[in-house]
């Protein structure tokens, strides 16, 4: 196996997939095709990767001969129902949809943390974590190693491009309704009555508003994306009984999610320390000095790669606690740049070891 | 003592005065004359309260003349200098500054919670809480009083109001220039380009943007407001070892503060339970059924008296903790209401207990 190996990008026209042709335009280059898919409604759509023209094709079994590794960037329901058939055609998968990431045959991967995991494929397939989680588990993963993490509890700050490109024309749609207005929010329904009717992918308006929700509700009252944070990080760090609580929101924010994040370790921490780990942490930038106004903020951390780190402090009233907030961008480390990371390090495997 | 007593608002002007006349208007009058106090600046300017135009007076020493109780809605340092002159010349204060709030002899009161404590004046002052800690603590309190409350970690959500007019003027300045723009945020800069550098009171633009900072810097790294929450809490709840970890974040909302509870009992706790105890509590309006769309946000909260509670979960992990959101409008509860209800406990004295 010498020859550079041939990916597909499944969902090449969405969100995530727009930002994979940028981060596959601006990587070294590890691919030989590059195969662009999606629905029939883009086939013969032209996108721009690695600074050539691609014509992209429809989804169909066809589609994946010669591919040796395929990306998927596509909703849950369309990757349950075709990355088996991708695996089934011979291409290893790299899913970004939330349908394989807690199967026990498949590997949830990060690459920072568990990159040798990307060799078990039972099924052929490797998932990637989901965004919110891919932001924190990077900064945490390295003061687990050090201090021997025992709890998390976490609260979110999510960016409405979670939801995709639909949640920011909602988010755009409605500033453009209430900027300006300062009388705004002084009165009950006021900001509701501005927005209007069409809140787009959301359950309230987003402008001037924070949503306590996202995704679907499960049992117990808890979302989706709440027992995300806790299933996957404990599946990612490898400690199925981490106690973890998460409260998922949603701000008026275009991209970049941020958390704030209480940790408690198994043994006694200072902040120095931990700026030092996190200093030489892959995947991770520290961001902390207050007196100077500098914090992690999604603007900053927009287009970006490494989660950003910073307020970080000493609980007061437990030694073995840690507060910090993090911010990542959703879309790069969050999805596309976490999933090609994953890409990469199959493509190494096509390589004679020797070079 | 049958007369209604005097009161004064010294900083009717601002933004917490401006909802305080709303207030005084729309709630039972228990009082007798209502002065209005300002700087200088504002002297002379006429204020309707209670359906009449009054003239605003510039604080000084004579200003408390005939004054039972003065209200004190102004900056921390005129607080400070001036709420003493106040007591000294007979008034009871009730300040909503952070001048006295963790002052011995100062007590800091919540009606809902420790009502009693309005009667240890040993200074002739009665501090009123910070507004975060007041959204969050009405509901904490009765489930203390339940379950033994151990900990506390909090994350919050606040709106730009809560740094005053300017901060709200700072907000909508910024999003006419961001709205509707939705390349924003997908590239390093931009929005801070797009916003320029008036800031306002604000370390970073707030706009399509969440900064976790507010207030000045503390020890290890903690901000004012953080500790505030801490130390308030601790002590409206007469709990001086309670372990309280919070983070505080700037959100573009305009009014409305949040807060993400993490909180941790002496005894099991049981979701269902819970919510029996916050429907019969004071101050807390239960708003908990996220199928339907129900949880407590900003656009709701705002110019209602309650704090509106939702998301109550107990933790998966821990059979002691719930999570639960909190949100309440910074202008009244966390502000203008909390002191007009300590007043009104004041004013009650001044009539025959026959009454
Ligand atoms: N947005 C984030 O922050 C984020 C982060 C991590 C993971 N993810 C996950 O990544 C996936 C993609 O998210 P996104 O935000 O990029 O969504 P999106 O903007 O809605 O894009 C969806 C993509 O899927 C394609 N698609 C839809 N139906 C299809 C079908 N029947 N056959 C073939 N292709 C189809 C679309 O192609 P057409 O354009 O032809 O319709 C488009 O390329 C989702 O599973 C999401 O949960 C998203
Ligand atoms: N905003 C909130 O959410 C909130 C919540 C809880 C507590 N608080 C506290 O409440 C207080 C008022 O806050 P705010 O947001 O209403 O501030 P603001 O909008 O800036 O209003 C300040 C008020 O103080 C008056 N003032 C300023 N300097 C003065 C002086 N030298 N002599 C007399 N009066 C003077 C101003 O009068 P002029 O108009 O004449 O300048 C104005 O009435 C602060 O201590 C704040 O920390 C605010």
């Amino acid at each position: 196996m010498s020859k550079l190996p041939n990916l597909a990008v499944v969902g090449a026209t969405g969100a995530v997939g727009t930002v994979m042709l940028e981060i596959l335009t601006s990587r070294k280059n590890v691919w030989g095709e590059i195969r662009l898919i999606a629905s029939p409604r883009s086939a013969g759509k032209r996108l721009s990767v690695r600074g050539e023209q691609v014509e992209v094709v429809a989804l169909s079994t066809d589609a994946f001969e010669g591919i040796d590794v395929a990306m998927f960037d596509v909703p849950d329901e369309i990757s349950a129902a075709w990355a088996p058939v991708a695996a089934e055609a011979g291409a290893i998968v790299v899913d970004n949809s939330g349908a394989f990431r807690m199967d026990p045959d498949v590997p949830l991967v990060v690459p920072e943390i568990n990159p040798e995991q990307t060799r078990n494929r039972n099924r052929g397939i490797i998932a990637n974590a989901n965004c919110t989680t891919l932001a924190m588990i990077v900064a945490v993963a390295p003061l687990h190693r050090e201090y021997g993490l025992k709890e998390l509890v976490l609260a979110s700050y999510q960016a409405v491009s979670g939801a995709g490109q639909a949640g920011v024309d909602a988010l755009h749609d409605q500033l453009t309704r209430v900027a300006g207005d300062r009388a705004l929010g002084s009165r009950t329904g006021n900001v509701r009555n501005a927005v209007g009717d069409d809140l787009g992918p959301f359950p309230a308006p987003v402008a001037l508003n924070v949503i306590p929700w996202a995704g679907s509700l499960k049992d117990g009252g808890w979302s989706s994306e709440e027992l995300k944070m806790r299933n996957e990080s404990r599946k990612i760090l490898g400690l199925p009984d981490l106690k973890v609580s998460a409260t998922c929101v949603r701000v008026p924010v275009s991209r970049g999610h941020s958390i704030s994040v209480h940790a408690v370790f198994g043994s006694e921490v200072d902040a120095e320390g931990a700026r030092e780990v996190l200093r030489g942490a892959p995947g991770v930038i520290l961001v902390d000095d207050p007196a100077n106004g500098e914090f992690p903020m999604p603007i900053d951390a927009v287009g970006t790669d490494p989660s950003w780190i910073g307020r970080l402090r000493r609980s007061l009233d437990d030694p073995r606690a840690l507060d910090f907030f993090v911010t990542g961008d959703n879309l790069r480390k969050g999805a596309a740049l976490n999933t090609a990371q994953i890409a990469e390090l199959i493509a190494a495997e096509f390589v004679p070891a020797t070079r």
